[in-house]
């Protein structure tokens, strides 16, 4: 029964996500609107399917991390709700002329933002993060393929349900939108590299890392965050300390806080005195190499130390002998997500920017600041560490794709091929675009 | 033995292309004139080469549009090195700043393009395709693991050697380059998605496929060109029929050449029989549905017709009853490569550049325009119908990613957290970026 039903939202998910991408901005973020309006409205049903949810990990045992992940109350309601307004707030991610040129008289080109079709989106417990990317989608015209975790499960049901009904006024309604509820969908998911065109994993690394093995379909996010700083012989050490202590102490169990602090030979007596002092207020452990022994009093770093990403209050610490040593340890060890490197000497910051080949790099100032809100970019879909598509914190632009738009007066290649010339002349990208006004 | 050195190569390449993406915009611009002189003065030892590989492709009977590919003569040699010297003079993709923002007082945030890293080449017979995509590659500063076809391996060889040559007397050699030579390699090539970034294969459809299926690599390309024309109830006929025929007989054997045609009802009187009239002078064969064959006398057309791409001069034309049919037929066969409508309409024509869901839309012009070169591109990588990176013809942007780079104080994301608010404040993107002066 439930699979049926799946196999008929699958079915129509293609006509769904035309009806939505052809929606004007305003329908789209009014139906964002009803969506958050709804929810307040019906928090009621949420909370008592969250509660189901909760006992049952009560009586399962769940792990306190995923517990609390898992609770969904008025606090979280309320976040969920203002994020759904803030989306509807965003500029709209589609429709953008990117490129407008005249290739010849009275034949334009323009290449115009377009959602990219269908996302994939498997999650574990967190109920919070289905609203959020159901959310994103809508207002980028994308359909939908949720799968969340088992334990929130009743609370997933009933968001969706809710949603579904506060969209059913609407032409286009929820058919954008599939629901996946089994464990076995996980695997039909991945393997619907012919309908869902990009997935959006939420979850642990270990997680993370199950969805980039097990699909064909390409991944928006990152498994690993082992992020290093390196405190440079040109360092302020009183900015290095701080930096490092925030990096790692500030929230550690992010994928953007600092893993390893690699410090140079000519600091280590001034900057490892400090920095362990510093850091006294947390429970941190240090793991040191013999060189930062020989300085400060620390556990000893075993090999595996340089490629933990412990999201704990725990460091690796290295002393090494150079800039170039720096950034060898970074290209060896590190997980492309974000590097940082202190140094009062500025040709050698821009060695390391340039160097240093990772999604996000820094100088000076802590790396937990790898992230699309602190960006700028109004909403995070996630933080890449791919190298193609979108790197690093990822905003709505992640969600669309530039789409080759020709507009001619009968032209054909043949006139070209026979020696006419083209202009291609570069045209300003102001104003509509040649899909005119959706409200027409 | 050869395995061995491209072990060797594989084992370097990462740092080969960090030397390369660290070059200035002059020095990777002097490589390539290098490349091209050297091709030049080394003439006889590349047509000795292909001699050999077209002497035997003889002895085993190479079918001829295979074997003329596979001819690396004076003629292609010339359009080789103008490609190269082509790739030279245009402007740098990498370096460019693509977002700056002062998120606070001295906190300037960069998204600046960077290489992606390792380009993987598969490619059939053309040799000339080997030296176009490393120019490419090396404007680009990625580096480039190279699989040529059995066929043209001693052409490939002597090319390789040529340009290892040509590169010899510049720090960062040729160890960018890797070049594969054993059909075993392609499996190996295909695995390797923990070192290459991107594949790029180039030859027929099915071998782009098969890539496409065996590799968890992400892949720039296309299978299929399955394009379609619909010719509405308002289209100028003598246009329809121009563009019609440039689309299918101007040169069919490419992805952008139409397969299918699709014609309003109340034109197809009109326009079938001045369409058969037009493409007299090429023996197209027509494959008409009954109400096609009810106009005009040609081959019945079976199931299959509206899934096959000919590339040849053959067509399957179906008469619908409205452009929503039209469009639904498109979503239901075609490819998502390119598609056209001829009309006089523009509410239906923005109607159609809307919602049909291709690379690359037309309104009354000749789907044979989907080309980079055509769009003013520059150089054209290849034509994509994926849904994410990149769509329809991609140019020097498409080897080229995003990197954030942050430049602080010593800011520290604690003092945010703590509630100072953050300026987000727009800066023109103008002057150079953080990398600095590479030839400083």
């Amino acid at each position: 029964m439930e699979d049926h039903r799946i196999m008929e939202g699958l079915a129509g998910i293609t006509s769904g996500q035309r009806a939505l991408g052809a929606l004007s901005t305003k329908e789209r973020n009014t139906m964002l609107e009803h969506i958050a309006n709804a929810l307040e409205q019906q928090a009621s049903r949420i909370f008592a399917a969250n509660g189901r949810d909760l006992a049952q990990a009560e009586r399962e045992g769940l792990a306190q991390p995923l517990y609390k992940r898992l609770v969904f109350d008025d606090k979280k309601l309320a976040a969920v709700c203002e994020g759904v307004r803030q989306v509807a707030a965003l500029e709209d991610p589609i429709g953008r002329v990117r490129e407008r040129r005249l290739l010849d008289d009275h034949l334009v080109l323009e290449r115009i933002d377009v959602p990219i079709g269908v996302i994939g989106m498997i999650f574990e417990s967190r109920p919070d993060a289905l609203v959020q990317i159901l959310s994103l989608c809508l207002k980028s015209g994308n359909a939908i393929v949720l799968k969340g975790g088992r334990e929130a499960l009743q609370t997933n049901r009933e968001l969706i349900a809710v949603i579904r009904e506060a969209l059913g006024q609407f032409p286009v309604g929820s058919r954008w939108i599939v629901h996946m509820e089994s464990r076995e969908d996980v695997g039909i998911l991945l393997g619907m590299d012919d309908i869902v065109d990009l997935l959006i994993p939420r979850g642990s690394n270990e997680f993370v890392r199950y969805i980039m093995e097990h699909t064909k379909i390409p991944v928006l996010g990152h498994a690993d965050g082992l992020c290093a700083l390196y405190i440079d012989d040109e360092a302020d050490l009183d900015m290095a300390v701080a930096v490092a202590v925030d990096s790692k102490c500030q929230y550690p169990a992010v994928c953007n806080a600092v893993e390893t602090l690699l410090v140079h030979a000519s600091v280590a007596n001034g900057f490892l005195p400090k920095f362990k002092e510093a850091t006294t207020t947390w429970p941190v452990t240090i793991h040191g190499d013999g060189r930062t022994r020989d300085v400060i009093d620390c556990m000893a770093a075993v090999g595996s130390d340089w490629d933990t990403e412990y999201l704990d209050y725990e460091i690796a610490v290295k002393v090494v002998d150079s800039m170039e040593e720096a950034i060898e340890h970074i290209a060896q060890h590190g997980s492309g997500h974000t590097d940082a490197i202190v140094t009062g000497n500025e040709a050698k910051a821009r060695k390391f920017l340039r160097e240093v080949d990772s999604a996000d790099v820094f100088w000076n100032c802590s790396t937990r600041f790898a992230d699309g809100f602190r960006y700028g970019l109004g909403a995070e879909v996630g933080i890449s560490t791919q190298k193609i598509h979108a790197r690093g914190p990822v905003g709505l632009d992640g969600l669309v794709i530039g789409k080759w738009v020709l507009a001619g007066n009968g032209h054909i290649v043949d006139t070209y091929a026979k020696g006419k010339p083209f202009l291609h002349k570069e045209l300003s990208i102001e104003g509509g675009s040649l899909f005119g006004e959706v409200d027409e």
